[in-house]
């Protein structure tokens, strides 16, 4: 099917081909789909500056750490749209590279836009970084296809011995609204569906922020079985043997493989080790840390405005945006945003370049 | 202090001492606080007939295995104002029983009722059933306060190895408003807090009703120190050395030790047995199910309505009740209400004989 991108995509919304970003260099614009509307409100922004992509990241209109990334290299196309000089280069790298601080995939982003941009002269420069963003962009669909192929043999592992629709347990959303396309821990799961292999998804809501929703609203879109849950009610499926995997994405990963995702994926993990079942990230290249060994003492975890656990977002029965409020302003709360599951924890790393125990010299060799 | 009962109580809302239930044989009434509209709205309830308390504690207008099995004993005291009669004493237990399967202790108050209504005369009936609720209540009161004494002795002995305010992790509400007076989990923190002794309580919001706002609402009441934390965020907190202890209630206890418990205390317990940090359930007596082994094979657990986990309940900014919808009707929920934590995982359970390992010969000799 020819689409807006000129390739088929994986995903569909209203039965129609879409992707989580795309440019209009000719505009000058960036668009984005509005996550913090999803899953109730599907639509569409415009990033004209490199300070709308940095508030786009800041405020989660985009999220997922492959998408924050891709976000941060359109901002650097937009800001040397507007004034190619190394200054503003400077500034609007520095802007993007202080909205969040967990996620790798930012830093490595604009790193890679700083290196392309390095040799070019002003007058270049705004093409060159449009064509650098989108080169990451399209890297991130093959890498996050790639990586499906490699999470779907271990489906197809696994399902051959429960002869059953496999029950995979994930958590946030790691789906293509947090990449370009395909997702990375729902990529073998789209590539399974495509497969006709019977999966049925647990989505864990994700509080305080409920990106599960975002998870169950991608699987309805694409018509794959799936069944929400409270967060809390993850370690009991897994105690009676109602999860036969638990695959979830991640913002950073060591080089010894301890995984800091999403705050409660490391209870998930827990409770997937204490059943037997195995845990696996799904982690494109480009979401590893080289520098850092210990995930627990290393990553940077965010701590984010109370208000996301005082107040739940949601619709009235018309479909109106709605804020519950569920706790009042002085009431003290404490919400850390990531956690980092012990690489001990973790039976394996499902990357473009093949399934990895998360262990040091596997992984240095496997991205040599 | 005096106060409507005659006695000093633990609590106090708006500074008054107040019970979660207290009764008017007089009238012909039971008196209840809407929990339902807790922690936006102090509401009391009065319950007319036995069908008023099946309805109370089947849409958790009070909720809480010790409340629940007074609450139970109330209505089968309103059965009798009504109607003495053996038929309606079978009818009113039956429509009891059948209002919530996991928490034993309503079926154990409704054993005792009948058990001491056996041997009245209809004439008598009334007046011994209010009587027997009344000491139930009371001895309800007593028995948490004595668990509440064990518990405080281990909340000194962790104190002293900390020197610093103790933080206390809690799940659900075990308070005074899930008993008659007191609370399990929160008993000895109540103490603690009389004695002068700082603690600091880490509350989980528990989706999806989220009975930790009732926990909240308790310890501000109280003036008692406390954070909210997300569900997901436990295994963070536990895993940085920031719980000193895990301190929850239960619905139901095995005679070895498996604890049934608020869905997401098992999570709990994996995460303090990673950290090690001890995990403790503070039981009454009459929450032991002495007929039960093994907890994760016998007890049932209660699935309860997907609309729970679909809307979430809080108040607009005019203090209103509001109810946010976060999945479309037709979105496939599960909502298992009450997780099993295994006895491995369990350090002690705190009952109101002392401080016991979950071994069955141990808690034998203890309750026997």
């Amino acid at each position: 099917m020819a689409t807006r991108y000129g390739i088929t995509t994986a995903v569909k919304v209203n039965g129609v081909s879409q992707r989580s970003i795309w440019a209009d260099p000719a505009q000058g614009l960036a668009w984005i789909i509005d996550q913090s509307r999803l899953p109730h409100r599907y639509a569409t922004r415009a990033l004209a500056s490199s300070g709308d992509a940095a508030e786009a990241i800041r405020s989660m209109r985009v999220r997922g750490a492959p998408l924050i990334g891709v976000t941060a290299a359109y901002g650097v196309a937009l800001a040397m749209t507007d004034d190619p000089a190394e200054a503003n280069l400077d500034a609007a790298c520095a802007e993007l590279a202080a909205t969040r601080p967990t996620a790798v995939n930012l830093r490595w982003a604009l790193d890679r836009m700083r290196a392309h941009l390095a040799g070019s002269l002003p007058g270049e420069r705004a093409a060159a970084a449009w064509q650098e963003a989108a080169a990451i962009a399209e890297e991130d669909v093959r890498v996050n296809r790639a990586l499906g192929e490699h999470g779907l043999a271990l489906i197809l592992t696994l399902q051959d011995r429960v002869r059953r629709p496999l029950n995979i347990l994930t958590h946030c959303n790691a789906g293509w609204l947090a990449t370009v396309d395909w997702g990375t821990a729902l990529a073998p799961v789209y590539l399974a569906q495509l497969a006709g292999i019977p999966v049925h998804v647990w989505v864990s809501e994700t509080r305080p922020r409920n990106q599960g929703l975002l998870t169950a609203w991608e699987l309805r879109e694409q018509g794959v079985a799936h069944t929400v849950i409270a967060d809390n009610a993850a370690g009991h499926l897994l105690q009676r043997g109602q999860v036969d995997m638990v695959l979830v994405g991640a913002d950073r990963v060591t080089r010894r493989g301890d995984v800091c995702n999403k705050i409660g994926t490391y209870l998930k993990a827990l409770a997937a080790r204490a059943a037997g079942v195995p845990f696996y990230a799904a982690v494109p290249g480009s979401t590893f840390d080289w520098t850092l060994e210990d995930g627990m003492a290393e990553i940077p975890i965010e701590e984010r405005g109370g208000d996301e656990v005082r107040i739940v977002h949601g619709v009235d029965p018309g479909g109106a945006p709605l804020a519950a409020r569920l706790l009042g302003q002085a009431a003290a709360v404490a919400n850390p945003a990531f956690d980092v599951t012990p690489a001990d924890l973790v039976t394996g790393l499902i990357t473009e370049r093949g399934v990895c125990p998360p262990d040091a010299a596997a992984l240095r060799e496997l991205f040599r």
